[in-house]
């Protein structure tokens, strides 16, 4: 029915193998949750301070020498936005990033400093999807769509690859469960594919748990009008895609919404233990561990997505009275 | 006239090759800092969250079968205390820690957590020097300094053996110069037998500067009488000792102080730029980069030493209000 090429976990492999020939793996923690041992990946380590950098990659490449004379456009306020212009300066691709004109400025400017053309928008009166496509139309350029791809989603999955690899090399049993973040499910997506005999728990912010809802439902529910203000500026997606459902979907995955002071939890215990500054929604799949909504297991593999954060706002969570919930004891850890 | 080992290049390779055998590299950066690209080595993400492992693991292993035995003692509130610990646990000896009854209760549980016994002790009226020395004595135990060693400084130096191999592998030059934080001066005195070829500059906070003083007068000056507060409890050694001094002293090592400003500046900008957290000994280097008392050149090494922070501590230091110096922009990163 549809003409849409369907992501697979051949394209994973591929994904990873050239990810792997440009960016060193990201650190792998093993941590005592619950009593048990709990790996954790921390793509917030990851030169762009998150995962996204693998789809863009993977996507950018796979574009004719013609198609990338024509330039990239994405449309993005964050780690998406980095992600492409990263990829885009070192494949000498020209990037236009349409932005909101009230994105935070550090956000902005590291933005700039890969490289790329920045075109803001009035979030009230615009809309930020026909500015990127009359962009691209004007130009010629290729969209690229932050999570609604088979080469995005498959480049994402590629942290799942090499989370398993190391995995192994550290003696544990392969991935029996995988606890992710979801925005618009395209890391999610790729993770499934890429560790098809693992369980997958998507975990989104209360309120803008919409994927949960979609799985449980059986097609795609968009976020509820007014949904309640949250930290995780990264998770604010208001409806996911065919595409990343359909994968999730059909591999059974469940959702777990986790709550503001159960992000920040995982904030301060990320620093405590692992000293690893995670943005909110990069700790919301630990936060649903520690919290206990997720219950830890052997084999558990649990995505650190992103590390870019407002520093005062951060410093906020930080400060935050400790909460009573359960915590964990990093025990190991270490690049590669 | 002294029967003392000395620290050597051959025991630094050897120190290397040992910690590369249980532990993964730590991951290496670059940032543009000063408009040049500058080497930063994040040992804050050791598994104890500090580069004394490698100390630790080179002396432990370096005990015969009979003398492990017996066990091993340590003084230490901190880092070294968990890298002996972590050391012990591994190779199953058993580890005494004295520590000052108030030492924070989360590096003491993390040590407790490696299996170490630990002993508590007066700060006001006891003598921790004399504690452990009569707790190894009575039980044939053998004492771990923690900087005042040939073993301990050849395994710190282990960190530079694989800064360089990670820098040549990025196709950087070889350091020129490296920038490390110094307490007792066993990290700065590896790197220097690590690198022959770098010039070396260590860092102390303010007041805390007894190597820069020993340095500039050629023999030991100890810390003086009244030193100010510091937030880097790692640094804080009233004196250095031969055998870090004398290494240093001919390499023509030299020394610079930072404020405590400048210091909660840099661990602003490692949350910010690197995704990293930094205690605040461990952020001296980076703070005297980014402050410009050290001028930043191609092919300088910076040593981020360690990321133990109480947490309250170190979300107030994010809080403060940004200084004006002069930033850097993180450009690549990653593990291995």
């Amino acid at each position: 029915m549809t003409l849409v090429r369907q992501p697979t976990r051949a394209g994973v492999r591929d994904a990873a193998a050239k990810v792997a020939a440009i960016l060193p793996p990201t650190p792998l923690y093993v941590a005592r949750i619950g009593g048990v041992e709990v790996a954790l990946k921390a793509e917030s380590l990851q030169p762009v301070g998150a995962f996204k950098i693998r789809g863009a990659w993977h996507r950018l490449t796979a574009l004719d020498e013609s198609v990338r004379a024509k330039g990239v456009v994405a449309f993005s306020s964050g780690n998406h936005a980095q992600g492409v212009a990263w990829a885009a300066k070192r494949l000498g691709i020209a990037a236009t990033i349409v932005m909101p004109s009230d994105a935070p400025a550090v956000k902005r400017d590291a933005t700039l400093a890969l490289g790329a053309e920045v075109v803001a928008y009035n979030r009230a009166t615009d809309n930020r999807e026909q500015i990127a496509g009359r962009l691209a139309e004007a130009r010629g350029a290729t969209l690229v769509p932050s999570f609604d791809d088979p080469w995005v989603i498959e480049g994402q999955g590629s942290a799942g690859v090499e989370a398993a690899a190391q995995m192994a090399a550290l003696g544990l049993p392969p991935a029996t469960r995988v606890v992710a973040p979801c925005g618009g499910g395209g890391l999610a997506a790729g993770l499934a594919l890429a560790l098809p005999g693992a369980a997958i728990t998507v975990v989104e912010p209360e309120g803008w748990d919409d994927m949960r809802r979609s799985l449980e439902a059986g097609w795609i529910e968009p976020v509820g009008p007014n949904p309640p203000p949250t930290a995780c500026d990264a998770l604010q997606t208001p409806r996911v895609s065919e595409l990343t459902f359909d994968v999730l979907s059909r591999r059974g995955a469940e959702g777990v919404a986790v709550n503001e002071a159960e992000i920040a939890a995982a904030q301060r215990w990320a620093a405590e233990k692992l000293r690893l500054v995670l943005e909110p929604g990069g700790a919301v799949a630990l936060a649903a561990v520690l919290s206990g909504k997720v219950r830890a297991e052997a084999g558990m593999l649990v995505i650190l997505s992103g590390g870019n954060v407002d520093i005062q706002a951060y410093a906020k969570a930080l400060a935050d009275p400790p909460p009573q919930g359960e915590g964990g004891h990093a025990k190991h850890g270490g690049g590669g």
